[in-house]
């Protein structure tokens, strides 16, 4: 079976420079790379992204997607690696580039991949890393800050090469990033409800159980079970308050009932 | 004992865009590759250099050497790599940039590395690639045309990655592009006085022989003996024509004698 890199796109995080934009298609069409996603771009002149992109890569500026919000950006995303310098307190591992595709262009068999890159002046926040399944960090000497689309390029690199392999491992669909946003609110909710998160700060916890959740890979139907379980909490308290005689009795049906409702709306 | 990458340098031949000079040398700079060589840049302009390479490269940019002519450029280099896309009948063999990088650190420790990268809209020609002792292809795919500061990342990413390696093989000094020129200069010549070589076409055969010269990596004394068969085979050919009577008498010291001039000229 022949490996293709059809599904892994290159997510450009409010760029500064069409120049840098037209150099990440570029960098992307020389790897085989064809799907560039661009998140509230600063400016989005065409003839300069053009200039640095060259007539080879002017298919992929032109099917290029453009979104106004990170989250929405990344719904369809079944795994996302966040490309970072930094290396912070409360950062996922990181992993180099090497170590990373040969793992990601398995994944990308079967997922789609985003591979996110933060705006040139100062990267990803923790904020934004927070829908990353993974983050990597090219390796350089002291002076770590790649130009945009030369990280592009690094990246697009060692997918080709990895993509060069004979075979690659089975790694079955995941589930996708708006799946995965849902069943995380679902979770905050829950967890608020029964005091497991601090309300002043619920990030703290909700950051720790993303990280072990992101390196599960949890598929479609394990988070439809996460958040079955989450409506039973739900449930559960609503009918213990409803027993304190602080809500009215209402109708319970069974967690399958519920599961099967909730994985209807969320295909919404 | 730390490899260092010290000895290695970046060579842009008539580069066309100070940008990509500048986002070369912030490349070379993010890799722990500290010299770029300039050989007649179209144009030079500083504030546009400065610009794509960051503050943080400002000092390799302050050290760049610039030269007129690519032969004096790579004059003090004892191994010369091409970096080239395209693949002709007449090349040298192509080697792929992680296989290349595991032969040029180790050579890199005792001797000064060049690789020179071609004007942004034609590469190097085959009279440029012939100073070079092998070539590299950065692998892509169909759009194999990589921006100039582009394949300057690729090979630095990949040198640096080499320069993590513990330890590398030993490699010895190698003689410097001015001996191998002069003596390929004394060898075309001799060649030519015994008609080995074409007049009409006499780079044919030089190219041949500069194919297997460069896979050797000959030491500086190496170069002296095929500079002393040079004159031997002078000295024969003028004894013959002065025997038929066509040059006058003339003294004719030993061959080691001749070789110790010689190698004492090649110095000047």
């Amino acid at each position: 079976m022949k490996i293709n890199l059809d599904h892994i796109s290159m997510i450009l995080h409010q760029p500064h420079y069409p120049e840098n934009i037209g150099a990440a298609a570029r960098a992307a069409k020389n790897m085989g790379i064809h799907r560039l996603v661009l998140v509230s771009p600063r400016d989005c002149d065409l003839t300069r992204i053009l200039k640095m992109a060259t007539h080879a890569a002017e298919d992929v500026v032109a099917d290029m997607e453009i979104y106004d919000d990170l989250r929405d950006a990344l719904a369809t995303c079944q795994y996302i690696v966040g490309a970072t310098a930094r290396s912070g307190s409360h950062r996922k591992t990181l992993q180099d580039p090497k170590k990373l595709v040969r793992e990601l262009v398995p994944i990308s068999q079967q997922n789609r991949v985003g591979i996110l890159f933060g705006p040139e002046d100062r990267g990803l926040s923790n904020l934004e890393l927070k829908y990353c399944h993974t983050l990597v960090t090219i390796p350089t000497a002291e002076f770590a800050s790649l130009n945009l689309a030369q990280a592009v390029m690094v990246l697009a690199y060692e997918i080709f090469l990895a993509g060069r392999e004979k075979s690659v491992p089975h790694v079955p669909r995941l589930a996708n990033s708006h799946e995965l946003e849902n069943m995380y609110d679902h979770l905050q909710e829950a967890l608020a409800q029964i005091h497991f998160l601090n309300p002043e700060n619920p990030e703290y916890w909700m950051f720790n159980i993303r990280r072990f959740f992101s390196r599960i890979g949890l598929q479609a139907r394990e988070v439809k079970i996460v958040r079955g379980i989450c409506r039973q909490l739900n449930w559960y308290f609503n009918q213990r308050s409803r027993s304190a005689g602080l809500l009215p009795a209402q109708s319970q049906g069974s967690v399958a009932e519920k599961e099967m409702a909730a994985s209807a709306s969320t295909k919404s």
